[in-house]
């Protein structure tokens, strides 16, 4: 439990506030006080309870003035991505929780309804904000209530596509909604574009506050415009600041009243410009400029390893790792990064795309060596798939890394922009099975699934770090049309993982062990925890089999029709949703073969798995060996309940 | 053969052209005379050929100019959506076969890199060439080559979130993209949105021109500007046109260099500022004016009807409708818009929404009545989604219509931001299924699929057009959380289909015809075949069982273990892939169930189908009557070979 006794853990006003009710009742004078006082509670709870640091001391200020102007929960605040909400946790009745933040049972890292009325709606994946609050914000006025509805998008969100399009429909039908653009110049790594250069131009730009006035004048002396209602004339200051710094104003092409920039870290007047901007009619963009780590230096210095940096000492800013005496397996995506550098050694038509995940991927590696080879292109899954099919068209070998929950985005370029015409592209997809602490939104539990629908999409997933390194080789200069590799969040199994890359025969089965009353079929690092079962149930004295399929499309065929005509029980196991999963398809093809033995099928349920550790989210799936060995067991004793 | 030897067919420049060298031997005086004998051609075939044709003739001049300046297919010209790419088509060595247009085996009705070396890229859904085009265009400056990449997009592809992640990435990396916006102020419908506005704006300003020098220096005297290198100049240009026209610049926000607005249909012209444009350096976007049907009066008036009209006279612009003398079965599209109004009209809390198909789908009948609870909120399926469902949060009943295979944009919008929190949303998927002439990129075969993955999502498809009345009024008002009901192109089997809504029940499957041999069951309107086949069979003397599932998902698990229990063949039919559908779904559940007979499932296969019409197309995938009947006679007679 973060709060001890010590002289630092009092918190005389925040002691105070239970629900915005209570935040309201303060004065704002007493404002900044009190958002010093969460930043320090938040720096002694995040120290020991590992979680989103940087982008939330960021955040501090203005999530107090927003509880503090807007009447939450009747008015509506709709967070974006969302692991900058942990102030809103805070204030919204759920501090003293907050020590559960991402564990099993405890608070989710993110917003979520079913948590908290103040949690209007889902956040995780970005750029989904505006959509969602203009839906609030146009019903709203459509039942003709005064709630209010704001939109808080980072900067970083703002490169998804879907936040263009929710800016370009927010004109086109009477609603109030206020969007409040919290810009600190990054989104986990930095951030990129056109659009990033503009709004950091809009940013630093000093001088025309003292010009415009002047400007607008003379203009009106010569009869170019004509003096309006307010309305007209703000938006004309924003051109008339457009054309003095160089910059045209993004947001006013969408007929959205642009206002600002200020400094996001000034509560007081924070307050005041949300109150004087509370109740303007029509769609309105806030544009508020803050520090990620803002308060705390370590993370001011260093924000990317501060964006999540595990536990702290939080005096000496010294970040605790949890180091091994013995040597450990690496990360897979460490494998992924370090390997990628030795494919791109060897061929320079590699090249590698990444949307917003260099640091999360490792794909820093490359980026470090062949800056000109490697593209960070924002938040933005969907030109991520398709810029790398353009760049497969080409000629080049494009190695595509995406988080597999962020892959949802980009299903339909997969289909139109890839898979149509069977383009060479290699896509990695990070973060495949269960996530851990991020939880539900972030769960790679459905790519098995998405991909195995798409014709001539292949599919595999390494049983350990070297297999890994084989298929990336033979993905790219072996095999064609494209390829998807999963592979999880976190550490594999060896720790000697840099071997030599070898050819890995196209949709090919590997045969871990013969057997012939039982045979286990896995998929991926999964195979890791069969393996375990499969030496158990050895032990025992029965006669199991043990099958790494490597591949979940395309199948295996010869390997599993020998199967099918020697082994009476199968058991596949896959770290995904069993609809539509490996599992199905073996089924399919058992099916086909008119295969007599018994199946069992052990993957993710249908439903959506909490946050927690891995560990955990595995014993509830029944993934974990228990279970595994549970279910072979009932395979090769009792029959199976029908 | 629309070639016939009347004194109108003579086409003496064109018939000199069989690939874009020999239009280039042409001189530019020449290519009006040129474009009006292609506009002459493309109305010749096209009334008995039914095809795209507003869009076709908007795009004479600017394709015949592209393909006269570029040196293709050495240059890359990268269509968007592409309906609008014939005339590319027939001056590209496909003018002999164009009469086959949209035919089984015959030419695509957009561009497809497996038919000709001068289409570059999958076109067909909108919004994807920037990102194509992008990586080309790095890709060549990556090689260091001389090569060209022209992106060809409409105004209303650049509404979808995919076209702003590429412009926002346009300027990041080295590259000389030219962009050639083809701005005809709509989509299918309607254009709209915010950015709409604004480009619309840029084309209806004419004082501009004669007014930004003077202000020029004007500005240059007071040294607030300073005269720098061309591009910068460029850039003020703009600036000032933006001041002066009440706009900014969108696309001077992502540092793309704007260059028009321009006439679209000056040829002469157009080859002038091609030439001028088609070595400068960077990234940069042409905007040209067109007009949806230019050239043709009745298309001029009317360009939503003259989108793609079917066929008709071309003297009299009559159009040719295979009015029958017996009423026919209605459009499943028009049950969905008369249904929907008579929703509407039952409970306030109804709403509508489409991303930019109005008329695709029949809600423009809403739209009339209810325009304020109706939202075509453009190209933008993943707003869409999201939008509806803050609609829900809000007390609404938002019903979402898009087709099938744009729904595959918004798939994780599905997840994360619908079935995450429950949300109430009824999803109209049309064109689910085969859908004939739009061919591979728009077939309606993965939802079925995709749908299932989603915990809590429910999806169905009924059997007729009385089933789709009951199951939108039992999904609207009397079942909760997420809905897609998925319904095909064109019409279905009931006549008389306006027959009062009835409370359907939740996951029941019906069963059509008891029967002890054999159980067909069959999902959506393929039933209606199926059923015919049970007939026969039944003639034959088997006993033959027909269960009209309803429920892809969740399944009637009562009435399949009754099944499970008594019948020994079953024969799941559906009209979506194979991999992960409702076939493999009872396969899952038979599994568990311990069913010990035989299962065969009928679906598409694993592969794109082509154009053709929906017949051809069943056949193909053997989902026709004859391919049904023999399935189910091979589960009756013979051993299913394994």
């Amino acid at each position: 439990m973060p709060d001890s006794t010590t002289q630092e853990q009092i918190y005389p006003l925040l002691d105070g506030i239970e629900t915005p009710h209570d935040l309201r009742r303060l004065r704002p004078d007493q404002l900044p006080e009190l958002c010093e006082e969460i930043r320090r509670f938040m720096l002694s709870t995040l120290s020991v309870i590992p979680g989103h640091l940087g982008a939330n001391l960021g955040a501090v200020e203005i999530t107090v003035a927003m509880h503090y102007v807007f009447d939450t929960p009747e008015d509506r605040i709709v967070w974006d991505v969302g692991h900058q909400a942990y102030v809103h946790k805070i204030l919204t009745g759920r501090r003293r929780d907050f020590h559960t933040l991402r564990t099993w049972g405890g608070l989710a890292g993110f917003p979520i309804p079913s948590e908290s009325e103040y949690d209007t709606f889902a956040a995780g994946h970005a750029s989904n904000s505006i959509s969602a609050a203009l839906g609030m914000a146009v019903a709203t006025a459509l039942k003709d209530e005064s709630r209010r509805v704001v939109a808080f998008i980072g900067d970083g969100a703002m490169s998804g596509g879907m936040a263009f399009e929710g800016l370009n429909n927010a004109s086109s039908c009477p609603n109030n909604l206020l969007i409040i653009l919290n810009d600190n110049n990054m989104s986990i790594d930095k951030n990129v574009g056109g659009l990033n250069r503009h709004m950091v131009n809009l940013l630093t730009n000093p001088t025309y506050n003292s010009m415009r006035y002047d400007m607008y004048r003379m203009l009106r002396k010569l009869n170019i415009v004509h003096e309006d209602q307010h309305k007209d004339l703000q938006r004309f200051n924003n051109r008339i600041k457009a054309l003095l710094s160089g910059q045209t104003n993004f947001f006013d092409s969408f007929s959205i009243r642009y206002l600002g920039p200020t400094d996001g870290h000034d509560v007081v007047h924070l307050v005041q410009i949300l109150q004087d901007i509370r109740d303007m009619k029509g769609p309105r963009l806030l544009h508020i400029s803050t520090m990620k780590g803002k308060g705390y230096a370590p993370a001011e210095k260093e924000p990317t390893i501060w964006h999540a940096p595990g536990k702290f000492d939080p005096k000496t800013g010294e970040r605790i790792s949890s180091t091994s005496a013995t040597p450990q397996p690496p990360k897979f995506q460490d494998v992924f990064g370090e390997t990628l550098v030795e494919l791109a050694d060897m061929d320079e038509r590699i090249v590698s795309v990444t949307p917003a995940m260099p640091t999360g991927c490792s794909m820093t590696y490359m980026m470090e060596k062949y800056p000109k080879r490697s593209f960070d292109v924002g938040i933005a899954e969907e030109h991520a798939v398709t810029f790398s099919s353009g760049m497969a068209a080409e000629g080049f070998i494009p190695v595509c890394n995406i988080y597999s929950t962020f892959m949802q985005r980009a299903y339909d370029q997969l289909i139109h922009d890839v898979a149509l015409t069977d383009s060479h592209v290699v896509f990695c997809l990070d973060r495949a099975g269960l996530v851990g602490e991020d939880g539900a939104t972030h769960q790679g539990a459905f790519d098995i699934a998405y991909l195995r629908t798409i014709p001539g999409m292949a599919v595999c997933s390494p049983y350990d770090e070297i297999q890994l390194r084989h298929l990336m080789y033979s993905a790219c200069f072996d095999w064609s049309g494209p390829i998807a590799i999963r592979y999880p969040r976190g550490a594999g199994s060896v720790v000697d993982w840099k071997q030599p890359m070898e050819h890995y025969p196209f949709a090919k089965a590997r045969v871990l062990r013969e057997g012939s009353s039982l045979a286990v079929l896995s998929l991926g690092p999964i195979g890791v925890s069969a393996a375990r079962v499969v030496e158990r149930l050895q032990a025992e004295g029965h006669s199991v089999a043990h099958i790494d399929l490597v591949f979940a499309k395309p199948l295996d065929e010869e390997c599993l029709r020998k199967l099918f005509a020697s082994v009476p029980n199968l058991l596949v196991i896959e770290e995904g949703c069993l609809s539509g999963g490996v599992g199905s398809a073996i089924l399919q093809l058992a099916m086909e073969a008119g295969y007599k033995g018994r199946i069992k099928t052990l993957g993710l349920p249908d439903e959506f798995i909490s946050h927690g550790t891995p560990a955990e989210q595995k014993r509830y799936c029944g993934l974990d060996e228990d279970s595994i060995y549970d279910a072979a067991k009932a395979l090769l004793g009792t029959k199976v309940e029908g």
